[in-house]
């Protein structure tokens, strides 16, 4: 590797354990005496200029980063143009690293941000400056390929799992005079990791959630209410996992359809979301009495209740991707490779971005239950040993987690104002 | 007291740690010999003859009530009417204690269940028949009167400042570019304690929650927005914890309201709450970029995350009804009485129900800032104590909370059926 600093940007939606990431770089950096600049808000920062000083921090409060949730630097939802689009962008990193002297470049982030840290390592090429490029993984709806999983899934699907069984400990108790149908709504988009994670909230039949509705799968409401209906008089009550990216058959959004949908005052649809659509289907078409919940980002950043297992792994990672870039790799991510499913062992290995850039993983067939309403063995098989382990932060004497928050020191600038594009 | 049987039962809401009261009942009962029965879904078990045998559970399953959530032996929502217009539900009650010796009735629940427990004394007394009847406090929305906090309530105020804290740091960190209002919908109903405690997520200027909105005052849509928008220009973000009982100038929910309020297709109203309202008016009148949260059941059964000192609480409350019973109380309640704020220190000291019955324990007006959108030092002095400590559950080698089930062996049934009424 080229002498030079690190430039490390979290991008996309943060999760209970980038921070993690954040702090294998930093740390691993520091033993190796490699500076690490940080940019603000992702990769905006880095084409504004506008970047951080992470030398300027207390070790304490690097270490910190592993327990705290949310993204440290701040990050953004900002996806480059391809290189025809948009070249401008990419030169400009070219020239926000020269004059900082950044050798290399660490993204933090999904497909997007892999694509990106490629096209830059190819811009660099192209313009003669010398940049290792590598993509980190971070995703909680685990949908990045190559890699066994992705960090940040594991610690939702745990929240997600505990939750279930938990509030399901609640409707049980009062299901005779109560609520009888729980709906609990989870993040995912197209992908149904999280919904299939809840899964794992039961072991025997019976046990609750007794429905998962699959984005991977078009939304049947009459096969939904029979199932309802049927769980009702059988278990007494019924938990109900839907996943926020569930279709009905018009190829919209439960809460979007025209038929089912929410719809304000102001005539805005999608709300309030999938859960309420089929709250209000069930008692229209069942009389149930109902509630739902939608976590939302308490699902993603509830660190109190992360699994050991992601907060390791998010950390190797980071340190994975410091180690790569040292050793000259380029173009390349630190993926999670299981070698056994029990006892659960992995490793991290180097993987092309060009094999990760732009795909999706989603569930695969054989994760669904025949009906569609359940997780299979298989799933069963590979998600368990994610959400092993609990690792919580440490407590205040206010009872609250003492989570860190960084200086976040500016570097000065030396370069003319850049306006990213829209 | 005369010989016999201890009847428990759990009544209303379950909780956190209202399994923790069970235990600290059968605990202490199995200690002095005395034998607990419990009532099958609350006092619609004991109105049904259908009652549980608590000494056929194993020593170890007991114990693991103090971590486990939901209610062990059922609840339900069923108030009993006054004396005189359906005695014969107190009749039935007596006649139930009368076939199984049943001594001591401890009822554990709220305003309700203290008048009910205060009744059956009294018709036991009428009818000759010796009963001690004791009020155990369990609520989430910490409204009894003469205790000084509800067990249930600290647990959930823990939970709601966490949740608070960890969503804001993800909200903070994206919103350059993505989510600028966060909005969190609590419970409570008409008392502000829950969307208060979410306060204590904040210690100093500009932390999150920016703006509380509690059920005790009239919600103002022009301060709400100018409010909103002062904090996103000045913090760059504004997380808002809004009380499921917040209504509007029309005396009406938020979700009800005709004005604001979201229709599902059915053209039902309160299908989402307070929180997507809320949402909907700020999208439509600042244009920010909005995301809302409603936990529901979730924050009221999150043992995993419960206050040390609230679960210690449940259980002291426990112990107590049964050593009052025991020493011959009747009609009282085991309240907490403070002693000192800090450091804090409580004891517990019995109430007659008499007292307790039928109120209702608002927020203090003082409780609230002077613009009714935070909370004031006093506020802070009173429920700080109540979040202490940590109490995590049991985790199983899969990674999830080990919380148990209990056999719930039925007891032969002596008597006639008799169906309450609705």
């Amino acid at each position: 590797m080229a002498a030079g600093k690190i430039l490390y940007a979290q991008s996309g939606g943060v999760s209970a354990v980038i921070n993690a990431t954040a702090a294998g770089v930093i740390e691993t950096a520091r033993d190796k005496g490699i500076p690490v600049y940080a940019a603000r808000n992702g990769i905006l920062g880095a084409l504004r200029e506008e970047l951080i000083d992470t030398t300027k921090e207390a070790k304490a409060n690097i270490a910190g980063l592993k327990h705290t949730p949310g993204g440290a630097f701040g990050s953004c939802r900002y996806k480059l143009k391809s290189l025809e689009q948009n070249r401008a962008e990419y030169e400009r990193l070219i020239e926000v690293f020269k004059a900082h002297d950044i050798r290399t470049f660490l993204y933090n982030g999904g497909n997007d941000s892999a694509d990106t840290a490629n096209k830059v390592s190819k811009i660099g090429q192209a313009l003669g400056y010398e940049v290792n490029c590598i993509g980190v993984p971070k995703t909680i709806d685990n949908d990045l390929v190559v890699t066994d999983n992705c960090p940040g899934f594991g610690s939702v699907a745990k929240y997600t799992a505990i939750a279930v069984r938990e509030a399901s400990l609640d409707v049980a108790s009062m299901a005779d005079t109560s609520t009888k149908v729980f709906i609990i709504e989870v993040m995912g988009r197209h992908a149904g990791w999280i919904a299939a994670a809840a899964g794992l909230a039961g072991n025997k039949a019976g046990d609750p959630p007794h429905i998962i509705l699959f984005p991977e799968n078009v939304f049947d409401p009459a096969a939904f209410l029979a199932r309802v209906q049927a769980t009702v008089e059988k278990v007494g009550y019924c938990t109900v996992v839907v996943s926020e990216g569930v279709k009905g058959a018009d190829g919209k959004f439960l809460a979007e359809s025209a038929e089912t949908g929410a719809r304000d005052a102001f005539g805005h649809a999608q709300l309030g979301g999938a859960a309420p659509v089929l709250a209000a289907l069930v008692k229209e078409k069942l009389g149930y009495k109902y509630h739902w919940a939608l976590p939302d980002y308490l699902q993603r950043s509830a660190r109190h209740i992360a699994a050991k297992v992601d907060v390791e792994q998010a950390y190797a990672v980071g340190k994975k991707a410091v180690e790569y870039a040292h050793d000259g790799l380029n173009a390349v991510m630190p993926v999670i490779v299981r070698t056994s499913d029990e006892p659960y062992k992995w490793k991290i290995e180097a993987a092309p971005l060009d094999k990760i850039a732009n795909h999706e993983k989603k569930m695969p067939k054989n994760f669904m239950s025949k009906d569609g309403f359940g997780i299979t063995a298989a799933a069963r098989r590979y998600l368990a040993p994610l959400i092993l382990g609990e690792a919580p932060p440490p407590y205040g004497d206010d009872g609250l987690p003492l989570y860190v928050t960084l200086k976040n020191t500016a570097v000065p600038k030396k370069l003319k104002k850049f306006v990213p594009a829209k």
